[in-house]
């Protein structure tokens, strides 16, 4: 072993100790004859002094050093003159006895601090020196801890991990499939999971009735910032189990780990269906550490002569307490703000419950008593601002969802450290698509339908499946969707029937889900999980909004790994044991 | 839940409890007027019984069940009128109340039972029955068993499970990489890890010293009985350390794992050098549970007339301890065994130390004095019997080493639950491979020469470096290899040397590792670490042979997975997305 301790743990008590310690120089300070020299590791900072009574060859070596080279350095603990309050060591600081230069180091490019001067991809192409800083690096304890905790809870519960294979077969999602090709089966592929979907299905066909899995998943898509071409679930699935085991179980999940890594103790995790948070939200993942509930008016504001509310689908609007101030300045700002492509409303409406009166951008249709109507149903009252968005029902609540979330924001009501989880529960089976005339599956092929709404699938009646709700949940932390998951299919029929409604020919899915339909001929129990998204659920424990931070090696928006410049040609030779050519290339 | 109890649970202080139990039928035995329902679940077997008392409807359902049918069973808990001693639930049954069906089944294509009437290839089709067998599931719930211990002890080492990416870049051993062309960036191909190693050895570089993963592995090799195209290893590396620390770290871990999986104990974990092993043992992983080591009888057998003896590199021999009676038939037969190409030897000599003096299939060639002596070197006592092989040392002591594993099989020396582990060390550096006129690194081209050997490879002198010593260690434990690692080059210019010496341009150098040694500049810890092979390590743990055994869904010996059938065609228009042809494919 190179040191006795390390740069973390010495402290007042172990003064006058002969210690070793090694780690990588974070700063030499040179202060009249002294020299301080800040050493780095995992675990803190610890810092070495040079004085007129250090040998003089140390003194030498001290001079020489640079940021970033890694010491072995000998010692004796001393209480320091002036203390640091700020770090765990602070009080003490080692005279050197010996010191040994392992390494070198160039000049880094950025520096190695909590804020680095670095650009991203500087910092991505140098990876393992973002690495060292320390948001990174207590980035990827903390999605350790979570992994442990949630192994140690998952292994408590009776489940079993197993792992389920990477070299799998292309799916029907299949574009988003990446392959394999085989070299021992020219022209023939393997596809890398999405997720082990059939495969822990099937295990529960084996019978092993809780299984779980932290597990990579691939899906090659055009990538956006938070996506990565390869992520990280916990993966799980319970058999001879309804929807309010797994409720109660994987919410236990995440009290235990927000107990255990946070300290944040939540003990009911409220439900809310699809309709209602589609209603009140405008969204499938409602961030409801606040209210600001969306309020329909379309009724109310309807056939009083304004064409654009008449016109519309659907109006509705939000109440933001204490904002009857807006100057107009801001309103204009918020109004351009919500007809941004990404939020896609046409114009705002607006009515401020001043302490003068109501003042409104849409006064000039309704009467006073009409606009108190409408403050009267969104609950509003003086000194507040509502804003009215219009249109199309879907575009209009997702505006409204947005604007509600951009409110929340602006007036301090999305703290960090406050944690709202929720149940959404009760989505539809299906997605009809109007356009290409045929349904998706709002989950996957594999999601039951809600026992109370079997009939009306099995009856395949366009309008009814419309109708068919999902026995499938999402759960849902302040916004952002960190799992999700259903009751499955079991039933040989029922899964055909399936097949038939998403528009698979029998072909089609005996090829690609064969083995799982068949696999339930043999005795099927009813089951049903969920996966957890564990890079986002690391990235919310650690209050960052960037999944990337806690990934340690990830690649970027182009799904392309700089460090390490992936992808890349592989040579000919290789390619003619593959069996494959590149399209194009001459040769 | 579908149940009360699992159907592993009840005993004899549970009855007249009302109880619901859910699993699969195991069998049905009809006895008089009674039926018997083996219902098992992962947990057990419980007994459920209709008699004269039983509700009409449920004899009615019971009749009708088969193999395999999937079962909700509500009932009263009562004690057996004959008791089955050999299962824990054997005290009790359930008589019936409620019966219900989950799911019928087709009658399964083999019997599921601890010895299964299914070939093997029956079995890897419908893999998802064959989990449900006792040997299969013991072995999963062996191998969740073993990740979680081994987890622990490394969490509590202050390890970190960092995950490393499975989309990377192509490697020199490259001919050996599962390629995945990339949809965004025709032409370009990502590579699936054959190990780690690099990204553990920046993860060092970024100072988080003590890195571990379980994690998935991939090499694309023409398969051999028991290697698998992707494959598991416990993967490990620590910085700031020497081989001690490293030996002293994983023999901890193998301990704990022993103790708490096995409870078998052992304090100590001898170590062997490569040559040792290699003079005593024929190979470099010894089976230590037994004795019977090779001796040299080279320079004792030349000169004598024999020219077998004479014109062999290398004459060897072991002793069979009581295996005087040996019968001409059963020589003749061993003599066929080691003439097998798998085993390779040209003939085999023998001496038998029988009471009546000794016999020897050379005693035309040696005077008895000259026979004794070589009984002497190989410590024979009356009653043994000693086999010799000869001709090029390699092969001979590779002979060698297998006849002595069949002898000790064949007297039961290898006992199953007698656990022999050993670290071997001082392996050498690098192969010189005679016909390619070039080295090959024994371990990988990041492995440091020993200290001592340093300046030797640095010199770079052919002879000099055939010398050299690794700072590598395997971990071996009966006969089979579990892990290996090494202490790795953390210099710069010894690590260019070492690409040079392995006949690497400095470009290809460059391209494929350019970021390893480009991390290395900037200041670099001493760092080594070790991989076990977690497939073999479970085999290991449950006393088989076999790994597949302990993977859920293994590919067979043709990397082909035949439950899912794969790899497969995919379709030309996923081929075009991916911008690659099939080689020779008629458009």
């Amino acid at each position: 072993m190179y040191r006795t301790h390390t740069c973390g743990e010495l402290r007042l008590a172990d003064a006058s100790k002969k210690v070793t310690l090694a780690g990588w120089v974070q700063r030499v300070r040179k202060l009249g004859g002294m020299t301080f020299i800040d050493l780095r590791d995992r675990y803190g900072v610890t810092q070495l002094t040079v004085n007129e009574k250090t040998p003089e060859n140390i003194r030498l070596a001290a001079e020489k050093l640079g940021r970033e080279f890694v010491l072995q350095a000998e010692g004796v603990v001393v209480e320091r003159a002036s203390k640091n309050g700020k770090i765990p060591t602070g009080e003490v600081e080692i005279s050197l006895l010996e010191l040994r230069v392992l390494s070198a180091a160039e000049v880094p490019p950025f520096t190695i601090e909590d804020e680095s001067d670095g650009g991203e991809e500087l910092r991505a192409k140098y990876r393992y020196l973002d690495l060292r800083r320390n948001p990174v690096k207590n980035a990827l304890i903390l999605r350790h801890r979570v992994a442990q905790e949630a192994r140690k809870y998952l292994d408590a519960q009776n489940f079993l991990e197993i792992e389920t294979p990477f070299l799998i077969k292309s799916t029907p999602e299949g574009a988003r499939d990446f392959v394999v090709p085989s070299r021992l089966h020219h022209g023939e592929f393997y596809a890398l999971p999405q997720s082990p979907q059939t495969f822990k299905q099937l295990l529960m066909v084996a019978g092993y009735d809780r299984y779980f899995q932290i597990v990579r998943c691939f899906r090659d898509e055009d990538l956006r910032a938070d996506r990565q071409p390869e992520f990280t679930q916990i993966d799980c699935e319970m058999a001879f189990v309804e929807r309010e085991d797994i409720l109660q179980t994987f919410g236990g999940m995440m009290q235990r780990l927000f107990r255990h890594v946070l300290g944040v103790e939540f003990d009911n995790i409220p439900r809310m269906t699809y309709a209602d948070a589609m209603r009140d939200y405008g969204c499938d993942k409602p961030d409801v550490r606040f209210g600001m509930k969306i309020k329909e008016l379309t009724p109310q504001v309807q056939g009083k002569g304004f064409a654009v509310f008449d016109s519309a689908a659907y109006v509705g609007g939000i109440c933001a307490e204490g904002c009857a101030g807006y100057t107009r300045k801001q309103l204009d700002e918020l109004t351009e703000w919500v007809k941004r492509p990404q939020i896609g409303a046409k114009g705002l409406a607006y009515i401020r419950l001043a302490e003068d009166g109501l003042k409104s951008s849409i006064d000039k249709f309704y009467a006073p008593e009409e606009l108190q109507q409408v403050a009267a149903t969104l609950g509003a009252k003086p000194g507040d601002l509502i804003l009215i968005l219009s249109g199309n029902e879907k575009q209009t609540l997702n505006a409204l969802c947005e604007l509600r979330l951009e409110m929340g924001a602006r007036l301090g009501l999305r703290r960090r450290g406050e944690f709202a989880p929720l149940w959404v529960v009760d989505f539809p089976l299906l997605d009809w698509d109007d356009e290409a005339q045929r349904f998706y599956a709002m989950h996957h092929p594999f999601t039951s339908p809600q026992p109370d709404d079997l009939s009306l699938f099995m009856s395949g009646d366009r309008e009814a499946l419309k109708t068919v709700r999902a026995d499938a949940y999402d759960f849902v932390m302040n916004g952002v969707e960190l799992g999700g998951g259903s009751i499955r299919i079991f039933d040989a029929a029922i899964q055909q029937q399936m097949f038939k409604v998403l528009g698979f020919t029998p072909e089609d899915a005996g090829y690609k889900f064969g083995f799982l339909t068949n696999a339930f001929k043999f005795g099927a129990p009813p089951h049903g999980g969920i996966a957890f998204g564990f890079d986002r659920l690391c990235s919310m424990f650690g209050g960052s909004d960037s999944i990337r931070d806690y990934i340690a090696f990830p690649k970027n928006n182009a799904a392309r790994d700089t460090m390490i410049d992936s992808p890349s040609h592989i040579d000919d030779t290789q390619l003619k044991e593959l069996g494959i050519d590149i399209a194009g290339k001459s040769e």
